[in-house]
């Protein structure tokens, strides 16, 4: 969570699960954040790398899973994922259009650090996702470059921007500023303590979707809005609340639970409904994908056998599953609470919510 | 949705889209929906069928999808619908051991009908599901017999009743009764009105999940239950509120918008959305699935070509998708506001929404 | 392998890997085989059972996971193994429409052995195959009960027969006698010794595809079958021969090698490379299904933690895959030798490999 | 098919199905292919680009689907192409490591074509396949620029060169020199003629599985170059036998048939049996995909409905299924036959099958 005016109203907390003590995905031991932020006129974008460890993950795979749940998107590395169940370099996040660049700067990393990569060993499988932030960015410039992937790796650490950072940049969400969003929360397995932790990279919606932890909120603006009629943003977005989603949102779930890379599956579907709490419908032009990963083990590029901790029960999965969907929607909520406004290529203007609705706080009080 | 008492509070709409003149499944022309309900003591259970067009689907077979959401669950025909994107049985529902009588009374239907099944023809695939109505209905008991399938399937009209009803007479859920929900939308598509019906088997959830049009009842009942700790009942819902999900939902999609199977299956994915917002986070032993078909054209038995009228293009499926996840959510509150109590075996009851919360109107009122 | 005809021709051993002892799915610790079968004028059917270890796989589940390779099937209960790789009951095999009775009988026993199922307990998941075996058996008779599981289960043991038995009774393939058939490979895996075994019900093909061991017998047949024109065997086979494929093929595999569901998965898809080379492309009207079981640990129905042993590693696999192409192409051509001819329902008669082929011992040294 | 040497021996037909005229892919009318070749020292690598159709893939997109068969690759696009069922860019083909430059080349003439695209319109969707030439090629050089993509573009035509060309001019294939392979099919269905071609990216497998139309060559071959044991060639292709594989296969499927997106993934689904008979078990480190799509129509980008040609009904689609196996094993069989010997980085050296085998046309006269 990105640190935020006193003034002003905080995020509601979703669920009755506890948050962990950062509130981010790096409250989950070993994985580390690191944003690059464009911030240049037209350009309005960036990369976010998340490191599953400290360690090389091509020597140390890390056990991982993804749901595709509308797959309108251009991610690079899901078909290994899902067929070995482990993903061998840090997860890169960027604009539609940096895909290859970031895939690119993946693979020099890694051969650079195992020369052996490609020659007596196999290749690596680079795992870029991305959203289209074509509505602030000027996206046909492809301006990501690999060096941009390289400074978001070296910026890696426990604390964790969101909002307007990184790959989320550009991004909007309900016609309002969206981008990178935390959360973590506390759960306890079968007598067990583990740390669930989500980063999103919101990017969907339309303002009359918007749902904060069950509020109705997108419904009431979009009502004020059609009665203001004023303001040339509100025009702006009322006309492309017309037009089709053309977002996205990566979900990127982390845990320190021992699970394998079929339970993975199952826990990163759980991110479809805590989106769905936001008010999504999962629209037909919005990529929508969730990666779950474990960092209770490791799975070494060269062995024979792999030994493994003992695994959560499926039985026992409930705990975990909650605080995936109560985590993916307080980080969507975080990622709208933390974006700035932002201005972009032609003029575009995304609002942040808190510009564009500045009786926020009063707002939820009155209908709580 | 079943008549209900006029003094008893009206379940809250859903979303903004208009519901179709019945708000069931049966708005969706061609469809018709039969029960036969056991209710004899320690039988609490039934069956209930839905029948997408007036013909025989073995011979005119129906464009169809599903999606899995959580496989906990031992339905029947899935693996062909999902290769063949038909379905060409009657959907029918009933409790999990009942899988296997209504199988066989699908089969024997169809033979009946079409002589060549299984001789000069290939086989037919029945296509059952189902929910666990352990709690209320003997289900070690076997009762479901090929004759309650016939039945069902004999009562099929375009009146559908919700609630204790058929198969959802034992189902359960959020430590409710619950049952069988209806529900419909209009909605347009490039110009052009189409209707979306679903019908849902209600059966998961614990009380504190409880979310009604975003509202958190559960949470609050819960607490309301903590502070009295008086009668058996909210101790009983409390006893098993602690234990895991052994529930399920089903949920059947119809609509006359002319959708192929690739994109039916886009849509049943959808009522992963509407599910979510009741509260729902796909639990491990909740057998979550849906099911959607499509009425606007048939697939003929024998046949070299498959003529098609023109499908909804992927762009337009939008209002499509919302009014998947509107109409599943609005159904499932139909359910809880439509099934009555019911007790059932070694005196297990389960309250009605309205039985257990008398101030339900107040309540709803108080907090929106 | 059932033990042939000491001047008969053997079956040529398929690939260079080693079999075990048996030459049978048995080979592989632990698991056992019973057979069920129904010869009574038109009623040529049965049930097989397979047991994955000699205890109750409910209370100590099995890792487990299918590839479903062409779906045109009426099985029940892969949702579930999909969703949570094991399974809980025996794997039972019977004829398209004895799978209701067949499931029906395995909830009993289940319950049977586990009251608490359907009350304390969640419900079981009966896992049970088919294929049509109309051509030879009245099918639309229903004559499989539950008792023809139960005696299928008390058979099961270490001897397992092949050709015209249990399920196998009435299968054809190839337009020839086919049925149940098995084979075993010994594997080394890292330095440690493994045991695959497979058992197929073969009911597949048109004989013009028949291939063994690469060999185009099939086309060969067909082609002296067309030159003969004389008997009225042949020309039934060429009539049929004209109609699409109303078979299926269903492929268990077993082994002691530590594998994972997600691994299993990779393996049970090797199926469809032996199936391929027996002269299948998986025809539109063919239930193609293969399942794979590791007996190397089992999960307990009730714990918070599940230890597991050491897993070969992925990048180790590839003598598993070797294996199980080359056991389940050696199991159908053992289901083609084993199996006697059969007449069944109207007259209707398959003669066996040999019965049809004569000269099959000097025909196959020819062209090798 | 490249064009022969006429003294060299003719590949062997396989099946029974009549070849199209040109024996390529560019035999289903209006698909064209270009290549372009990288044969510099150490750099034996390229792009090979397919063409659906000569119009824009964007305005006019073709429906198409894949299989993943093994998922060890790094392929973009597969994600969206399973959502949506329609490709919209030409296919390309390329080293791992040149995915990356080829879909930045991608994206950047889409944009040229339409600049809309990221602006007023979505994004669009690379689709870019690959296989490891590391053996021969210098893939860390990452030589694979976006002009490499332009220029295959701009050569794309009708007669289509096989063997060590475009993408294929560094893959290997059973220990021997592979690359490009193509082959052609007509059928016909329900009365009308249709076409299915084939392209393969044939880099798999190890000497002793090459299986020729069901003769094991390569196990004949592999003993005699034990029983050599002479010439270093003979001593590399031992030593990396013993290797596991690292290789792949892409198998593109063409046809003109008229068939919706989900019977294309049934269609592609069947290029694993043609693999199969090959020798292939789809080996852990092999990333074998293959792709299927039609020409019969197209979807158009800006549309409300999309009209449809009546399609082949799925009981019609044996003769389709029959032809992707044989297509994709013939062009299998061809690239083995076209391709000529290799020497890349560091001295390694690809002997072509005829130059490793110069009895060839005498050893396969004699098992047959």
């Amino acid at each position: 969570m990105s640190p935020h005016d006193d003034s002003a109203p905080h995020a509601p907390p979703i669920g009755t699960l506890a948050s962990g003590p950062l509130g981010t995905i790096a409250d989950v031991p070993g994985v580390t954040v690191g944003h690059c932020t464009l911030d240049q006129d037209a350009l309005q974008t960036g990369v976010t790398v998340i490191r599953p460890h400290r360690g090389d993950p091509f020597i140390d795979k890390v056990p991982a899973a993804a749901s595709v749940i509308n797959g309108f998107g251009k991610s690079i590395g899901l078909v290994q994922v899902d067929e070995l169940g482990t993903l061998e370099t840090p997860i890169a996040l960027t604009n539609t259009f940096g895909v290859a660049a970031v895939a690119q700067a993946q693979i020099r990393s890694a051969v650079r650090a195992n020369p052996q990569i490609g020659r007596e060993w196999s290749t690596v499988n680079p795992l870029v996702f991305e959203c289209n932030d074509g509505y602030l960015n000027d996206i046909q410039a492809l301006a990501v470059t690999e060096q941009h992937f390289n400074d978001a790796f070296d910026n890696a650490g426990t604390e964790v921007a969101s909002g307007a950072v990184g790959a989320g940049r550009g991004m909007s969400c309900f016609d309002l500023k969206g981008g990178i969003g935390n959360a973590s929360r506390a759960v306890e397995v079968a007598g067990r303590g583990y740390t669930l932790g989500a980063l999103v990279l919101a990017n969907f919606g339309r303002l009359p979707m918007l749902t904060i932890d069950g509020m109705p909120l997108g419904r009431l603006l979009a009502e004020r809005a059609r009665m203001a009629q004023a303001s040339a943003e509100a025009a702006t977005a009322k006309a492309t609340a017309t037009k089709p989603e053309q977002g996205s949102i990566i979900m990127i779930v982390a845990t320190d639970a021992p699970l394998d890379a079929r339970q993975l599956k199952r826990l990163s579907l759980r991110a479809a409904a805590g989106l769905a709490r936001t008010g999504s419908v999962y629209g037909h032009g919005s990529g929508d994908i969730a990666l779950a990963f474990s960092t209770a083990y490791t799975v070494p590029h060269a062995a024979d056998f792999i030994a493994l901790p003992p695994l959560v029960a499926d039985a026992r999965l409930d705990p975990l599953f909650r605080a995936c969907a109560d985590s993916v929607e307080q980080a969507i909520v975080d990622a709208l609470w933390s974006a700035v406004s932002v201005t972009g290529r032609d003029g575009h203007r995304r609002l942040s919510l808190r510009d564009s609705v500045p009786d926020l706080a009063q707002l939820l009080k009155s209908t709580r």
